[in-house]
């Protein structure tokens, strides 16, 4: 359940750093288009071209064919951010490579022919784009990429036409959200091309304050240019939330805390939208030095979700999960004492 | 902070009985209109009939001056039920005789010139009538009390006259109260001369699900029938209450009541109503089973107050009192499990 992420960037507010690259096989059509045939073919090609590379990264990377993933792995897999919804809803003809640690991965006949996807715990923007270049530079070298002198990458969609681009990065903010000004700041970051999307989470507010930062614009731009001014929005965003945190009446932000570890502590029934502001609770607790633990609330958020419970315990209705939700968290948290 | 009360009558669900008996010397007007020194003349008269009567029972009580009681005991004496709101208001000229364990005290020159009270823990009327009755004697073979043949006791207030006698059952009602039946049985209660008074809570419920149940009628009416009806009202309600708490859903207690526990465990900063409505699930979790432990929750309900914290902290401040409260809930709370 520990880990050795507090050391990362910024990991008192950078959750995780994403970098996404939208890539396509000229002369075949968009997935969209292709018929269960030339899925298989197109799997083989993207297999063939990393897996067969003998590069070192090739040996951590494994392809995973989807048809063979059961239901509720690929649902686990959605909530690990490791396939979007969208490929887990049609497995059949579809693959990625993945790597061991599940940072890497690269999804087949998605929207477009290839996703590259690099995740990183903390505010990690060069290095994830580092990481899916050098993956980008394996495809590239093997395979005839669909590119335009003018436009660039072409794209299923035209909102990644160029680039193909979509850097993002997962901040949390509770005190901007608490304050209201989440709202102002989101207002101001769509307008310069950058979009913030609470995630798990309807409307305004996100459950367990979680915002996405990302580029919209692809076309036109440098790969670096978006991204450092992606880096540029997201360290203000992570000063503002770090001013609010310096100001909190550390009594009353105690008392928030440990009612929430109690709670935490005690449940015998605990459903995922509760579950997520509580961690959020105690992950700004820790970053507050409130609570001491090497606990990390974001994993514990992740791997207790829908289909991660599924994935332990078989197929069990929403009641009974809330039920092992709660056994396992009170589990996580034993230790920690009020 | 623990005691042996769990051994007493029905004390999961009753939580206190008490007896008050009104009484009223021949030839002087009531505390209303008497002076200064008629006050003080009766105080000593009061004081050398059950003090200087070198019973068994005398050796146990002592005679307290209210002049001499600093204003914070005057409030904590309130919330330990001593002695009345109005009493308190008014030290001058008044004098109470209290048992070493405060479950019998006689107030001098409240509404009426004495009113004997005995509380005691649990289900235990006749026992509290028993020990009223002999202070009645003791105060009777010295004084002259005003009383008519055809009416009874003469009171201050008519709602008194007859037996003087005021009985009443606090009962712990928080599932009557959460299925709404408590509008019900307290409608159906005031029809037949007695009263349902939530205590410690303004509106309709109570903050801590505590309902005084009490007889009303004192007129033409003998003390033990009003206190066999209160009685048989009492046990109807208490066996209402079982019948609830026999139907719950023993996940979804055991959550509700951890919860709470975890919240005690937990706060920072507890005020009075929330302490109240917890403590009335942790009293709920003991009594169901689920929490085992000896502490008393109405005890810590009781010892937690505004003036039973300032006499123990001073005079401080509302923002103060939350933080040394939950301070000392946490403690009493910390060797209990979630």
């Amino acid at each position: 359940m520990s880990n050795n992420n507090f050391n990362l960037p910024d990991y008192d507010i950078a959750a995780s750093t994403r970098i996404r690259l939208a890539r396509n096989l000229s002369g075949i059509p968009f997935p969209s288009n292709m018929s269960l045939s030339e899925l298989e073919e197109l799997k083989k090609k993207v297999k063939s071209a990393i897996i067969d590379s003998h590069t070192p990264y090739a040996k951590t990377l494994k392809f995973i064919d989807m048809k063979d993933v059961p239901q509720i792995e690929l649902g686990a897999m959605v909530e690990r951010h490791i396939i979007s919804p969208e490929f887990a809803s049609k497995p059949e003809g579809r693959a990625i490579i993945l790597s061991n640690d599940e940072s890497i991965s690269v999804m087949i006949g998605e929207e477009d022919h290839i996703r590259i996807q690099v995740i990183l715990s903390g505010f990690q923007l060069e290095k994830a784009y580092d990481i899916a270049e050098r993956i980008d530079t394996l495809l590239c070298d093997k395979l005839s990429f669909a590119f335009d002198n003018e436009l660039g990458f072409l794209t299923e969609c035209p909102t990644n036409l160029g680039t193909g681009l979509r850097a993002s990065v997962m901040l949390h903010l509770p005190l901007c959200e608490s304050s209201g000004e989440i709202k102002e700041l989101r207002e101001n970051i769509n307008k310069i091309g950058f979009t913030v999307r609470g995630i798990y989470g309807e409307g305004t507010n996100s459950a367990a304050s979680l915002y996405q930062i990302s580029n919209q614009i692809t076309l036109g731009i440098s790969e670096k240019n978006a991204i450092d001014n992606l880096k540029i929005i997201a360290s203000g965003l992570i000063e503002k939330e770090r001013s609010l945190r310096n100001s909190l009446d550390i009594t009353k932000a105690s008392d928030t805390v440990f009612r929430a570890l109690g709670t935490l502590k005690g449940c015998r029934i605990l459903n995922s939208g509760e579950m997520m502001s509580l961690l959020s609770v105690i992950k700004l607790g820790v970053s507050l030095g409130i609570i001491k633990t090497e606990i990390d609330a974001f994993n514990i958020l992740i791997e207790n979700q829908k289909y991660m419970l599924m994935r332990k315990y078989g197929e069990i209705s929403p009641d009974e999960r809330d039920i092992k939700r709660a056994d396992a968290i009170r589990e996580v948290f034993k230790e920690i004492t009020l």
